[in-house]
């Protein structure tokens, strides 16, 4: 029995979970023993009373003066958020941002253990990545489920995104990452989060835009 | 003057702006003409009174009954967020994220132009990668001067970030977007928004444990 089944964690909270345990790890790794909720909410960038309410949903409520234990934190979001199980992982599509993937040092620390590629084309089926061989997507089904696959990215074109989560869907993966520039549909009880890297750029545009019509020098300028 | 200068909205609604965008471009691609705050919400994954009020902040109020105006809303979040401008952009460090995020279609089409790619490996310098050449770290400061770069991008290897970030900033850039899996501070007046490939994946693995822990059988096995 965990955690996670014991109580209801609103959506938002759970998508803030992971902001909190990078802080955390950041902080943990400068060897700092405790954290007070002021720190932590401007390490994840949101408000204090935000990080005090959404660590009370996991019985977390520090201690006045001092603040949350770094360590136990980190032990109890990581077990909330399923990290300390392993998560096998299939990333489908190995251009440029498959490999990219398949390199990227953030997965296989957390539990995501990448272990399995699969592309479409002829060319790439053999061919290694690292300690693995990329796999036709021809015998998706058959490695999906010899591994136990629980997660599939998909880093494949947008024309092939729906046919390809349909497939991992099928073959029972129940959870898929969207890096596709398209819109898929999953079945009930199959959860697809979908990651647009422009979100973030959007986001510096709008404060690059306000310095920019503030009125103040730039700093461009400042530096020339 | 632009509306960012006028009204103050609060970081929490400019993060979910480009949310809403994404949603409003989708149904736009659809021919839906108006959008209630539901199916609004519903698209972008929060709750109706949010939306609503988040949109106040952009003096959009929609009409009762009807709901908002698709091609409106999509022009006033896109003032709102600089999109209507042009925002030239340098990646540096162009191994397999580098290239990936150069070659991705979602950047140019909202005003974001991928101008200038700099590496430090002398083997990849001259390289052609679409129609940019790759250019060397040590040209960094004349090149991103001369192609009045707003927003740079950093896909460079932790141990390379903090360097880079410091001769972007000192080459007047004030906007960064870290892909790299490393802690980087920039000086008062520079943003930067730093990208975790792994987030995503994390709140995944929340919702791939209750099920693994419901007592309902998985789709896995009902599948098999």
């Amino acid at each position: 029995m965990t955690a996670a089944s014991r109580r209801r964690i609103p959506e938002a909270t759970v998508a803030r979970l992971p902001l909190y345990y990078r802080a955390l790890m950041e902080t943990g790794e400068r060897q700092v023993a405790t954290i007070s909720s002021e720190r932590l909410a401007e390490l994840a960038g949101v408000n204090a009373a935000k990080v005090r309410k959404d660590l009370s949903y996991l019985g977390s409520y520090g201690t006045r003066g001092v603040g949350y234990d770094v360590e136990y934190l980190l032990h109890e979001i990581s077990r909330e958020l399923g990290l300390t199980r392993d998560w096998p992982v299939a990333i489908v599509g190995i251009g440029n941002l498959g490999r990219a993937l398949a390199n990227y040092r953030g997965f296989g620390a957390r539990g995501f253990r990448v272990e399995v590629l699969i592309d479409a084309d002829p060319a790439l089926v053999g061919h290694r990545i690292g300690e693995l061989a990329v796999v036709s997507i021809d015998d998706l089904d058959e490695v999906v489920r010899e591994h136990s696959i629980a997660i599939g990215i998909l880093a494949t074109p947008a024309s092939a995104a729906q046919d390809v989560a349909d497939r991992l869907v099928a073959a029972g993966v129940t959870s898929i990452l969207n890096f596709a520039p398209a819109v898929c549909s999953v079945p009930e009880g199959v959860s697809m989060r979908k990651v647009d890297l422009a979100i973030e750029l959007q986001i510096l545009s709008f404060y690059q835009l306000r310095r920019a019509t503030s009125g103040a020098t730039p700093p461009r300028e400042r530096a020339g």
